[in-house]
C-alpha cells in the first residue's frame, strides 16, 4: 500500500468522539467490549470513496441495502457529495464516516478543497485542484482527528504505534485487495481472506461502483481502483456466496457506530 | 428565458479579442463580412454546458464529429472540465468558447468557483458552492468581456442595446427550445425553426447529453434541461433529417472563429 493510498484511507468517523484507551493493553478486548467472546471474528465491511461519482454512490447504496456491506466513508469535497449527504439525512442509522480527502488522484475528472484556496495553498496544484498525489516526504498532520489505524500497519510504520495516545482506539486487522491480484482470482482472494480471518475486529476496505460510462471515463487512465475493479468488488460483496461465507466462518458484522458506543461504556 | 438561463448563456469566446463595431449600423452585414450574400441564412449550432458531466462531454464530442454541431462552450469550474480540455488540446481547430459559469443550478451534484472562495464571497452559498440561481435584482457586470448577445433580446431587455459600444459584435438572431414544447413536438419545433430561419447569422443553442445513469442522476430533481431533453437534442442534431433540412433550406454553418476572423479584417 503506497503512501497515496494511506492518505486516502485516513478516515474520520463522525460517530467517534471520545475513545477510551488501548483496547488490548489490558482489560477487555475490542471484541469483549462489543459484547462478543474474546476470540470472536468480527468484521466491518467498509465501502471507500463514497461521493466521488454517481456510480460509486449508486453501487454503495445498493450494497448497503443488502446488509452485507455495513459501513462507508464520504468524500466531502467531491462533486457528488450532495447526493450521498441527502441519502445520509434520510437514513440516519447508516454507519457513515468522513473520508479525509486531500488528493484528487484522477486525470479527466477532478476536484479541489472545501476551504478557500488561499488558506490551503500547499494542498493545491497550479490549476486549483488537490494534488494528484503526495510525495513520500509529505508530513501528514491529522490534528488529533480519530483516524482508522490497524495493528497490521505497526511493523511497516513504527511511528504509528509510538504516536498513539490513551485517547486512541486501534483495530486489530485490516484487509484490502491489491493490484497484484488478477481479476479472475478476485473471489478466491476474498474467500481465502474470510476463511483465514483472525479473532478480533477486522476492517475490510472495499471499493464499489458500477462499471458504467461515467465510472469508466473517470478512471480510464489506469486500471487500479478503476471501474472494472469496483464492479468486481460490488459483485462479490452483494453475492449469496459472501453471505454464506460469513455464516460458515461464524463471522459477525460490526460497525464503527458500535465501536464508538462500546468505547464510551 | 429566465434570468438564470441568461446568466448561463453568457459566453466568452476565446477566439474573439477585438471586434470592430456594429455590423449592421452601416457598411457590410455580418453575413457579408463572412463572404456570403447579405440575405444568406447562416447558422451556428452551438452545444451548451460542456464540461458539466461526462455524459455531456461524450455526447458533444460525438455530435461535433458529425460536423452538424459546430460550436460549443466549456464550463471551466465543472468537475469534468479536464476531460474536455484534454480533447480541446488535441483538437485545436474545434470552435470552443468559454461558458461564463456563475451558478451551480442542480441539487445532487454541485461545484464552486475556480477563484479562492475568500475572493468571491457573493458568488457562493453557505456550503461554498455557487448559488443555485440568481435573484432577478442581481447585477451582471461582465467586465467588458465579449458576450453572446442577439438582437432578438433588445425588445425585452432595452439596456442591452443602450449599453453596446463600438467594440461589440451582435448576432442577428438566436433560437433555443423552451420547456413549453412537449417531447413529441421536439423535431417539429426545430424543423419549423429551420424552415423559418431569417437571413443573417443565427445561433441555435442546444443542450446535448446521453440519457444515461450519470445524467439522469445529475438532473433528476426537474425535467428542464434534463437527461431526456438532452438526449432528444442529441438525437435531432446528429440525424440525417437535420442534415437534409440544412441542404433543403440552403442554410450554411458558420463558427465563432470565422466571425472573429471576419471582424478583424
Amino acid at each position: 500500500m503506497n503512501r497515496s493510498r494511506i492518505s486516502i484511507l485516513l478516515f474520520l468517523f463522525l460517530a467517534i468522539t471520545l475513545l477510551d484507551g488501548h483496547a488490548q493493553s489490558g482489560g477487555k478486548s475490542l471484541a469483549e467490549k462489543l459484547g462478543f467472546a474474546r476470540d470472536s471474528k468480527l468484521l466491518i465491511v467498509h465501502a471507500d470513496d463514497v461521493g466521488v461519482t454517481h456510480s460509486v454512490n449508486a453501487a454503495t447504496i445498493k450494497a448497503l441495502d443488502t446488509g452485507l456491506v455495513n459501513s462507508a466513508s464520504l468524500m466531502v469535497p467531491c462533486p457528488w457529495f450532495p447526493e450521498i449527504a441527502d441519502y445520509a439525512k434520510s437514513h440516519p442509522t447508516v454507519d457513515f464516516g468522513l473520508h479525509l480527502t486531500l488528493t484528487s488522484e484522477r486525470v479527466y475528472y477532478r476536484w479541489g478543497p472545501v476551504a478557500s484556496k488561499d488558506k490551503v495553498p500547499s494542498l493545491i496544484d497550479e490549476n486549483g485542484y488537490f494534488h494528484h498525489d503526495w510525495a513520500a516526504t509529505t508530513k501528514i498532520n491529522s490534528n488529533k482527528l480519530p483516524v482508522f489505524i490497524a495493528r497490521d500497519w505497526f511493523a511497516d510504520h513504527p511511528y504509528l504505534e509510538s504516536s498513539l495516545t490513551s485517547g486512541d482506539i486501534v483495530l486489530d486487522h485490516t484487509v484490502t485487495i491489491a493490484p497484484s491480484v488478477p481479476p479472475e482470482k478476485w473471489a478466491e482472494f476474498y474467500k481465502t481472506a474470510l476463511k483465514n480471518l483472525q479473532p478480533g475486529v477486522t476492517e475490510l476496505v472495499i471499493h464499489l461502483a458500477f462499471a458504467d460510462d461515467e465510472m469508466k471515463a473517470a478512471t480510464r487512465e489506469r486500471d487500479t481502483w478503476g471501474a472494472a475493479w469496483r464492479q468486481r468488488d460490488f459483485d462479490f460483496f452483494t453475492s449469496q456466496k459472501f453471505r454464506q461465507l460469513l455464516q460458515e466462518q461464524n463471522i459477525k458484522l460490526v460497525t464503527w457506530r458500535e465501536l464508538a458506543h462500546a468505547a464510551r461504556q
